[in-house]
């Protein structure tokens, strides 16, 4: 293993304009592709017309590569050229391809992040809200009784740290999300929600708890989405 | 006004190429840019030779239109389709942009956040550690005796959590910063540096506080370096 890439791909599959040059050129260069999911990565490579046919390519799914949270990293070191691509948007952030690159660290490989799409940051860029501190939470619990507690927690941080919080739910339980958020946070606080980022669908919206109460939030079933409180 | 584009320009300034086709078709439809900085703006319009020349654009400054932390709304409702560009990367995340955002959400104002590079999101690809839970913490205290404690403070929060720490520092204070960080952090505690991401002195490493020691870290002078503890 010489160098180790990391190459995200759009995060709606249709949208390989979301993808800059310098990223999809180094696709020609490439011996070994881990893929979050096999699939994918040969809908995106067959779509980047100026890259080698697909057949050309040496695609491996992650957990070929990863069992029991332990690296093989005899089978990397087979290979010059190796990258990392995620399901959607940028790898390494919310798959376990991370543990691949801590690894490749340990061996003093150089590590190579390309540019592409994380509605993490599009969606703070878009929410109107600090963005000199933040805070990226996951998943928040699917307790209900904790997610009340941990909602007001995160209230707390924004109001008194000036600090965005972050968090991504499930798509079927977004509404969900919502109504217990209108019901938990003060009618004053700001939320914002980035629904299928990137996508002819995008809908981003910022408003107080008080306005979301009187919102139709219907179009948020079974979408992509991003909630953000701040202020 | 009736949409605000949000358009990231290259960290580094000749790097074009790490911004997608989606993001710099736009400029042709923009009829004013609210620019960070101008001169940069200008810079960068000039290299996308899809667009318009130079002289069609209209280009304001931050400054011109928020004073004193207030909007000035009125000036951009004369527009149609107005942008806002950083000096670098991503807007409305490390500039006060946001509040111009945050103005239009309470106009009903369509927001298009668009892709580009984001060195914090590099960074965190790039370190190897947890994406599922991260903080961008912006600068850290400038105080010494303070810094000690936010540096203490912060390995707590990844040892205890797994929550990877981002910070970053004023570039002539990187080495200084990294002094204190291996005199302060428990030498098997993996700190990432990641520096001037996108250009041809990119260079990042993750390593233990006990190997950044034994680390040569002259490189670091004047760096634009991004800061990452975690696990």
């Amino acid at each position: 293993l010489k160098k180790l890439f990391l190459i995200p791909v759009p995060i709606v599959d249709d949208n390989a304009d979301t993808i800059p040059l310098d990223t999809t050129k180094v696709l020609d260069t490439i011996d070994l592709i881990i893929a979050e999911r096999g699939k994918t990565v040969r809908k995106f490579i067959k779509m980047m017309t100026n890259t080698r046919p697909i057949s050309d390519f040496e695609i491996i799914e992650i957990d070929e590569v990863i069992q029991n949270g332990i690296v093989d990293y005899e089978m990397l070191s087979e290979y010059d050229n190796v990258a990392i691509m995620s399901e959607s948007g940028c790898p390494c952030v919310a798959d376990p391809g991370h543990l691949i690159v801590l690894k490749a660290h340990q061996n003093n490989i150089e590590i190579i992040p390309l540019v592409g799409p994380s509605s993490i940051i599009l969606a703070l860029m878009a929410s109107g809200f600090n963005g000199q501190n933040f805070v990226f939470n996951g998943y928040l619990s699917a307790k209900k009784d904790i997610l009340d507690k941990d909602l007001l927690q995160l209230e707390f941080k924004v109001n008194k740290a000036n600090q965005t919080q972050i968090f991504i739910e499930t798509p079927y339980r977004n509404i969900q999300m919502m109504e217990l958020i209108t019901r938990t946070l003060s009618a004053h606080t700001l939320v914002c929600v980035a629904s299928n980022i990137t996508s002819t669908t995008q809908r981003i919206i910022t408003q107080s708890v008080g306005d979301w109460k009187k919102t139709d939030m219907d179009y948020l079933k079974d979408a992509i989405a991003i909630f953000l409180i701040g202020k």
